[in-house]
């Protein structure tokens, strides 16, 4: 079974590891000798344990988990956590600290407005066009806990070092850099991430919980927006998407096994990164959307001198085998998704496009 | 590329048409020309568009819905669905009808009362274990809706006719017989399945929705929690569950060219749920656990003489290559789910082992 495959630079859902996907699709009919496929197992099966346990276990050793935290396999994207974090957390009196750094970070802060929660905006960067990271911010205390947003898929912007928070709990959409370097798992509250960008297939949102935040559930939410319904059942309080957590799971064993881990991952992606920025910076044909002490080191921002070249760069660069380099529609000209899972030989490949692109038309 | 299949009886997850499983399994490097796997490919790509708006088309024609209801792809399975309709469509002083004819209309009812919300239990199949299903029941004309579950999973019945209700539209939870026989979508104010039984593997939730139900939505509710988000962008408001849509997709697409709708497929399930039952009344040794006029073709559960007999049973059958005969964890015994991608072929399968069993230990 041979297979076109194109070098993948999409946002999100985004490159998986071959590898992972071949074993996949060489289990598809047979899963793990059930006689079924994993699409067709029971959540309740010996099998289905094994799959969901060795993913939280990957997971804690990838983060660094100690036995505070638990690691849970929500639905709905981080779209939905935007709404859960604060009914789950932000009751009565209770207050939290939220920074905009982005169309992500607007969203959560709206969906806590939606709900009438009280919470406190102490750092936007909306005044710059999102194209850099707040420095110096002044948590409150109080806070029940403090909301970021650790890296911005349309703006091309992430935090080089998360902030001092005044010893409030971060909560944290990691969507778009979870698994790309290691992190300080004591900084944190909560983090969550849609899979669809680092880890899997899009229908799988992880979510990694300090286990007193459990404690904060008020009784009156109903069963599936509960985070602690999640942690009670192992997951299994009802059908998970079993296909997303095996192939997430897959990822996860991928990333420990054949790369080594999450310095080592971290050491290729600023490899990576270095290529195209370094590209960018040495001539005046690129130019980088965000600013050089707040760039995002998965998804790189970028335009061209004007709309038309970078229309016809997008369309080139397909033709060459090269996709998913269109910016957000809500921002328009390019951006280059590098997650884990795309190789340094498709970034070596882009690199080259672009040279030989911005002499032709340079 | 060779596997090893059983014969599968889950209730769900459950098994899917061979021939769609074979067809993700082929194109899984590379989808429809992409060069991408379908699990990597952007939700806002031409692509997917031509995926989910099949998906939506399909599920129109075999339903037989007219332009006044929408078809939505959500997440959470049925279980978010139990906390979304009170949440959406009982708002002051609205109230509804509830049926409770076995666990998941109990859940479903749960979460109403959770919230707070006004419901009225107007009929109920409790005092016989859920053996049966509720006739002659009186709705109550100012109800927005009256909640149903059309078919019991793990009780083994199902409503043979959907009531009369006086006029108030049904919201039903169809997810272990949709796409099982033809239905008369002008009852329904709203349809709702997860996806893992009878149209594709966990990870998405059907909703079919009359267009006027979302005038009720109230505008406290987060973004994701409000049924008019998902109306408003073709359930693209967020990165939906791609591969389980378009696993629903194949599935449906089976259903349509190869199985040739509805009709036919009842037509099958009927005979696939007769061998059953007609081998179960005709000796002494199996015992229906459902009432004869209540019975569901979709979930046949039954009892043997006793427990070690029925423990025997399970295991001689997975090792003749009959899996999923367990009954569910709370109420033991027998089951049997023979949905539609469970062949004729398997049932006769199961037919005769069931015979032959009974011959050596009746």
């Amino acid at each position: 079974m041979t297979a076109n495959r194109i070098y993948n630079f999409n946002p999100g859902p985004a490159a998986l590891p071959l590898p992972v996907l071949e074993e996949i699709q060489q289990d598809f009919l047979d899963f793990s000798g059930s006689g079924m496929s994993i699409t067709e197992i029971s959540h309740r099966s010996r099998q289905f344990d094994n799959v969901i346990n060795d993913a939280v276990a990957r997971t804690r050793r990838l983060l660094g988990l100690d036995d505070q935290f638990r690691v849970l396999f929500l639905q709905g994207g981080a779209s939905m956590q935007f709404a859960m974090i604060p009914m789950n957390f932000l009751v009565q009196n209770k207050f939290a600290d939220y920074v905009d750094t982005g169309t992500w970070s607007s969203k959560a802060i709206k969906e806590a407005e939606i709900q009438g929660k009280a919470i406190k905006v102490v750092a936007s960067s909306a005044d710059k066009n999102y194209s850099y990271i707040p420095q110096d911010i002044k948590f409150n205390a109080g806070a029940v806990f403090a909301h970021l947003t650790s890296n911005n898929t349309i703006k091309g912007t992430g935090w080089a070092e998360l902030p001092e928070t005044n010893g409030v709990p971060i909560i944290c959409d990691m969507s778009s850099d979870i698994m790309s370097k290691p992190i300080d798992s004591q900084k944190f509250g909560l983090i969550y991430a849609g899979a669809q960008k680092n880890m899997g297939p899009a229908g799988v949102c992880l979510v990694v919980i300090r286990q007193d935040m459990l404690d904060l559930v008020p009784d009156s939410l109903p069963t599936m927006l509960r985070y602690d319904t999640y942690a009670a059942k192992n997951s299994l309080y009802n059908t998970p998407p079993c296909f997303a957590i095996y192939t997430l799971g897959l990822v996860l064993k991928w990333l420990e096994e054949t790369v080594g881990g999450l310095d080592k991952m971290a050491a290729i992606n600023q490899k990576k990164a270095a290529l195209i920025y370094d590209l960018i910076d040495a001539g005046g044909f690129y130019r980088a959307a965000a600013e050089p002490d707040s760039r995002s080191l998965m998804n790189i921002t970028f335009r061209l001198p004007n709309e038309e070249l970078e229309q016809q760069f997008i369309q080139q660069a397909l033709q060459n085998g090269l996709g998913g380099l269109k910016g957000h529609r809500s921002v328009g000209g390019c951006r280059a998704s590098l997650y884990n899972a795309v190789s340094m030989e498709a970034v070596e490949s882009l690199a080259d496009f672009m040279k030989t692109f911005e002499t032709e038309n340079g």
